[in-house]
């Protein structure tokens, strides 16, 4: 099918090529004109102006955001919606914050405009050769779009919650869930590397890749980092974060939810962007008042 | 080759099918006699006692422990280490600390018997059709038995660390990590659950296992577990465990590593096996004590 596609950063231009691939014609937009001329020389038809992309498209008009989440999106909404009508589709592919989604899926809805929410797992190399994404929406949108996704999606890689701001609902549990993963991985780890044993990492890694309990595309990556740096020594241990998981326990804390080992992985992860901290003051200080115990000196 | 096998629980028992299949000539003792008749009507040589265990086997005699971890290993080779002799092995391949291993690696070599710690993971469908092994030892003895391990481990499936008890150190930390990752997952679920969402969790974990970053093995599992049981409502949310995930915890604090992801994921499970708790008692009191709040009376 033929579709507009705004957004040619890394996601969305391997999601370009995925879409030629299977046969799909992208109309594509950016605000940085060598991403067009670079997308319109693999065969997309590149476009400048929101005007002339809208034209471009057949009704109902399906459009592909994929862009950063945040204020960007109210922007480029703010932009379309009055060159769109009744029945057209947006779909917006990026990791937005569910209540944002569905403030916009009313706003849209409103004009008669559908609004998809897709939250979108597998990185850049899934954007190109087989994505992972959770979809929110109406069913009456979501059937006219489905090739989309099944084409550019890996085997089973895609699910239709039939719920606005469902797919970005779950695409924030599922980051929620990474970092506790990532933190129980590289917990491990730390334990094996101040043990008073010699292991090879790359190889650890790579065993439990291969069938233990543990296996895992995240193990698989661990596996891959030490083959390029065995103890990781040019990597400093700071731990930064995009939003999601912190959304996630906001959303915890919201509902009520205990989630104390997905709430500690982004807490260790605060931890490990200062390099002293203000709470290792107060206690050593402390033991300083009560005990005279000694204090490292600044 | 030809080795001896004690413990025919379903463990022992497939992965003496596994080994079968793949030529070697096992020879069967369990306590019950009845594991050893159904054992031996699959092909293996069953026998009834440590000394026919033995004499059975030819130099260098070599016997597979599958039993469970603790003293049942001290007591096992008590009784089998007199009828052995200088270069025989023993493979120990069940869940134990890795400080008794250690010790028995010692008290063995001072007799000239190679004892050799194997890790397991994968299950009873692993045992069957293909392990994952994390293995400790001397290499001499490993390079011996080397073809027990790939012919019945998935393909890249065992890896030798040449440290004695470093097979079973490398499975208690698998075991942590696995306590952290089950949280994080269990966790995500539990906001799922209490959102204002009705998801399909099965369809949820489907598609978490297909292209998405989380995905893994035990998401697999949980897909399986939700499709019998769309809600858990036939489960109680009670999680016991078998140990592992307390030695990497024990192991930690030994040597001071931060792992509070793990050691939640651990407190958890016990707060899980408790009705109520004293420390909410504490709490409920002292809140009633300075500020006159409710307590929920018993």
């Amino acid at each position: 099918m033929k579709l507009g596609l705004i957004g040619l950063g890394k996601m969305g231009f391997n999601l370009s090529l995925n879409m030629m691939d299977h046969g799909h014609e992208v109309v594509a937009y950016d605000i940085n004109e060598n991403a067009v001329k670079d997308i319109s020389e693999k065969g997309a038809k590149g476009v400048h102006s929101y005007s002339d992309l809208i034209e471009s498209l057949d009704t109902p008009r399906v459009l592909w955001l994929m862009i950063p989440a945040g204020t960007l999106i109210d922007k480029v909404l703010d932009d379309i919606t009055p060159l769109l009508g009744e029945g057209d589709i947006i779909i917006e592919a990026g990791n937005s914050n569910y209540k944002d989604t569905l403030a916009r899926y009313n706003k849209l809805k409103e004009k008669g405009i559908y609004y998809i929410d897709a939250g979108t797992s597998g990185g850049v190399s899934g954007a190109r050769d087989g994505a992972c994404y959770m979809i929110g929406g109406d069913q009456k949108a979501f059937s006219l779009v489905e090739p989309l996704f099944k084409d550019t999606a890996v085997e089973k890689g895609y699910h239709f919650t039939n719920e606005p701001a469902g797919g970005h609902f779950l695409k924030m549990v599922h980051n929620g869930i990474e970092y506790g993963m990532m933190a129980s991985i590289a917990e491990g780890f730390d334990v094996l590397e101040k043990s008073q044993f010699d292991f090879d990492y790359e190889k650890v890694a790579s065993v439990w890749s291969n069938g233990s309990v543990i296996r895992s595309w995240l193990m698989e990556l661990t596996e891959n980092a030490f083959s390029k740096d065995p103890k990781l020594d040019q990597i400093r241990g700071v731990m930064n974060s995009s939003g999601e998981g912190k959304w996630t326990v906001d959303t915890a804390l919201e509902l009520e939810v205990p989630t104390p080992v997905i709430a500690l992985s982004l807490m260790m992860r605060y931890r490990s962007q200062e390099d002293d901290t203000f709470t290792g003051k107060v206690v050593a200080a402390l033991r300083n008042e009560f005990g005279g115990h000694d204090i490292v000196k600044k």
